[in-house]
C-alpha cells in the first residue's frame, strides 16, 4: 500500500541487513549496539538521506486522535470508547477508531496508516507489549495507554490493579465456602489475563486450595460461544469446579448458561463472578456478580492524559491506576456453605 | 476547530445571507432558484475565488475509507464492521471509524474531517437523511450506505426489506395466536424504524387486531435498560399485550427480563420476537425468536460497492437488498394457541 518514496526502517532494515529492532536501537542512541553495525545503519541512513525524525508523518496541529481498539464484540470496549469521546469532545479534538484485530503490533502497520494520515497522538486500547516499537511511536506523537499497558518509560497509562482485582475476586469465592475455583481467562498475552491469573492463583495457595492446570482455560478472545464450550467440558470431566471466575462477564454470562444447561442451580451447585459489569452482567439469570472496573473513566482520563502531553510535550508521563469494586448479585452465595 | 483559511459554503452562506441548501442548490445548477439569489451565490463565490468542486478534500489515490457508525453499543454495529474489515482488508484499504452519535448530520461535521484527512470513500451506518447533504458529498468522494439508507440518486446502498420482515415476523405471532402484539420500536428518525412499524401495522391491520399507540414504544437508541422500563410500563397497565415485536434482539432480551420480573411465563403467558440475531438472541432464558439480519454481509457488500465506485467513479450506482429470515426460538409459542 506504499504510495510515495518516503525511505522507512525497513528500507534501512533491508539495506543493511540489520534487523528493525536494532536500527531502533542505534536511533535510540543505546549502547548495546556493536561499533560496526551502528556504523553501518548511520552511512545507509545517511546515504539515503533518511531523517530518524521524520519516519511518522504527525502534525502537531491535528485536532484528530487515533484509537486502536482490538475489536468491538467486547462492550467493554465500546464503554472506554464513550469516555474517551467525552474528553475528546470537550477538548475538542476528534477520534478516529482503528480496528486492530490480531494486527498493529508492528512499527510497519503504524507506519501505513501514520503517512497517510496526520495525528496529535494516539491512544492504544489495543494490547502493544513491545517497548521499543512504543518508544519509537511515542518519540513522534505522544501515546497513552489504556487499560493494556506495559510499563515503559515516558508512556502513560490509565488502568487498573488487576492482580488485586482477581485476588479480590477469587478470595470472594472463597469466603463463600467454594473449595474448586476454576479460572476462565483470556489468552495470557494478555497482560491483563497474566495479572488476573496471578491474583487468582494467590488468593487459591493462601488458602491452601488446589490449583490445577485442567480448571484453567484461556481462551484466544472474548466470545461467548468458545466460552461456553470451555465451561461444558470442565463440568463435564469427574470431580468438576464448584466455582468459576470469569475475566469477562461475557466469559461469567457463557458459564452460567451452560451450567443451567447441564441442570446445576447457580449459585446452589456453581458460584460464578465475572469481571468489568457491562450491561450484560445483570440480564443473566441470575445475575452476575462481578468486578466493576470504571470504563468510562479509564477512557476519559486516558483522553485527558493524551491531550495533556500534545498540548504539553514536556509534561511528564503519568502512570494511574483507578480502583475496582466487587459487585456481589445473586450468581455467588451471600454466606459460607 | 478551523485551522486554515480554507473558504466553505458556511463562509459563502454568512457572507450572501442565502441558506446552505440554496448555495448548494447553485452548485448543482438547480433550476429551482431565483435568478438573482443565483447572482448573489455566485458573484460571492468568485470574490472569494471558492472552488467548489474544492470544497472537500479528497484524494483518489488515498487507500483509507472512513466508516461513520453512530455507536458501539449495539453489537449488530460489531457485526457489520467485521463484513466491512474483511472486504476492505481483501482490497488493501484501510477503514477508519467515526463514532457519530446524534452528531454528523451536516456538511460542517463532514468538512471538519474531510478537511483535514483524505478519504477514497465513505460508509455510512450513522442516518443521514438529508439528500442535498448526501449529494454534496457523494460529488466528492463516492458513498454507500450501509443497512440505513434513503433512495437518492447516484449513491449506492447495502440494506434489507424492513417492511416485509417486520410483516412476517408480525404475522408469525399472529399465526401463534397472539391477538395483542406491541411493538418497541426505535425512535421514527430512522428509516428501520418507520418501516418496520409500517409492515407491523400492516400485518395487525390485515388481520383485523388492534393497533394501540400506548403499545408502540419509540425508544431514543439501542438501551437495554430504556427497552426494560417500556416493557413493564405496558406489562403494569390493564388490558396488557400478550405478544413483542421488537426492532432489536437487544429490546427483545429487555422484554424478557422485564416479563420474568413480573412473574410471566415465555412463551405461555408472553410471546416475544426479536430483530438482527446477534449473540445475544441466544443468551436469554428462553433464547430469542428472531429476524435474522446478514449483518457481516451487508457490510462486505458495502465495502465491495464502494470499492467498485472508487476504482470507477463512473460505475452505475446499486442498491442490494438482501435476504433476512426468521429465525424460530423458544420465545414463542411453535402452534397456534
Amino acid at each position: 500500500m506504499k504510495k510515495d518514496a518516503r525511505i522507512t526502517i525497513k528500507d534501512i532494515a533491508k539495506l543493511t541487513g540489520v534487523s528493525v529492532a536494532t536500527i531502533s536501537r542505534v536511533m535510540n542512541h543505546k549502547r548495546v549496539v556493536k561499533e560496526d553495525t551502528r556504523k553501518k545503519v548511520l552511512d545507509a541512513m545517511e546515504r539515503l538521506n533518511f531523517n530518524p525524525s521524520s519516519i511518522l508523518l504527525t502534525n502537531h496541529t491535528s485536532k484528530t486522535i487515533l484509537l486502536c481498539v482490538p475489536d468491538f464484540s467486547n462492550p467493554f470496549n465500546g464503554l472506554i470508547i464513550d469516555g474517551i469521546q467525552q474528553s475528546a469532545y470537550k477538548n475538542q479534538y476528534r477520534v478516529l477508531i482503528l480496528q486492530s484485530k490480531e494486527n498493529y503490533l508492528t512499527l510497519d502497520d503504524y507506519e501505513e496508516v501514520l503517512k497517510n494520515h496526520s495525528f496529535a497522538g494516539i491512544i492504544l486500547l489495543t494490547s502493544v507489549t513491545d517497548a521499543e516499537l512504543l518508544q519509537l511511536l511515542n518519540r513522534s506523537c505522544p501515546i497513552v495507554m489504556c487499560s493494556e499497558y506495559c510499563d515503559v518509560k515516558d508512556i502513560s497509562f490509565v488502568s487498573i490493579d488487576d492482580i488485586t482485582a482477581a485476588h479480590r475476586a477469587s478470595e470472594y469465592l472463597i469466603s463463600c465456602g467454594c473449595k474448586k475455583i476454576a479460572l476462565l481467562n483470556s489468552d495470557l498475552r494478555h497482560g491483563y489475563a497474566r495479572h488476573r491469573e496471578q491474583g487468582y492463583t494467590e488468593a487459591l495457595k493462601t488458602a491452601g486450595l488446589d490449583i490445577r492446570e485442567e480448571w484453567m482455560a484461556h481462551i484466544s478472545s472474548i466470545n461467548y460461544d468458545l466460552a461456553f464450550s470451555y465451561t461444558l467440558n470442565m463440568l463435564n470431566r469427574p470431580d468438576p469446579p464448584d466455582a468459576f471466575f470469569a475475566v469477562s462477564d461475557v466469559f461469567a454470562s457463557a458459564a452460567i448458561h451452560a451450567a443451567k444447561k447441564m441442570k446445576l442451580r447457580i449459585p446452589e451447585d456453581l458460584s460464578v463472578v465475572g469481571f468489568d459489569n457491562i450491561g450484560l452482567s445483570c440480564m443473566t439469570d441470575p445475575p452476575i456478580t462481578t468486578v466493576e472496573q470504571p470504563s468510562v473513566q479509564i477512557g476519559y482520563q486516558s483522553c485527558e492524559l493524551l491531550i495533556e502531553r500534545i498540548r504539553n510535550p514536556k509534561a511528564v508521563s503519568k502512570g494511574l491506576i483507578l480502583d475496582t469494586q466487587l459487585i456481589v448479585r445473586d450468581s455467588t452465595l451471600r454466606f459460607s456453605k
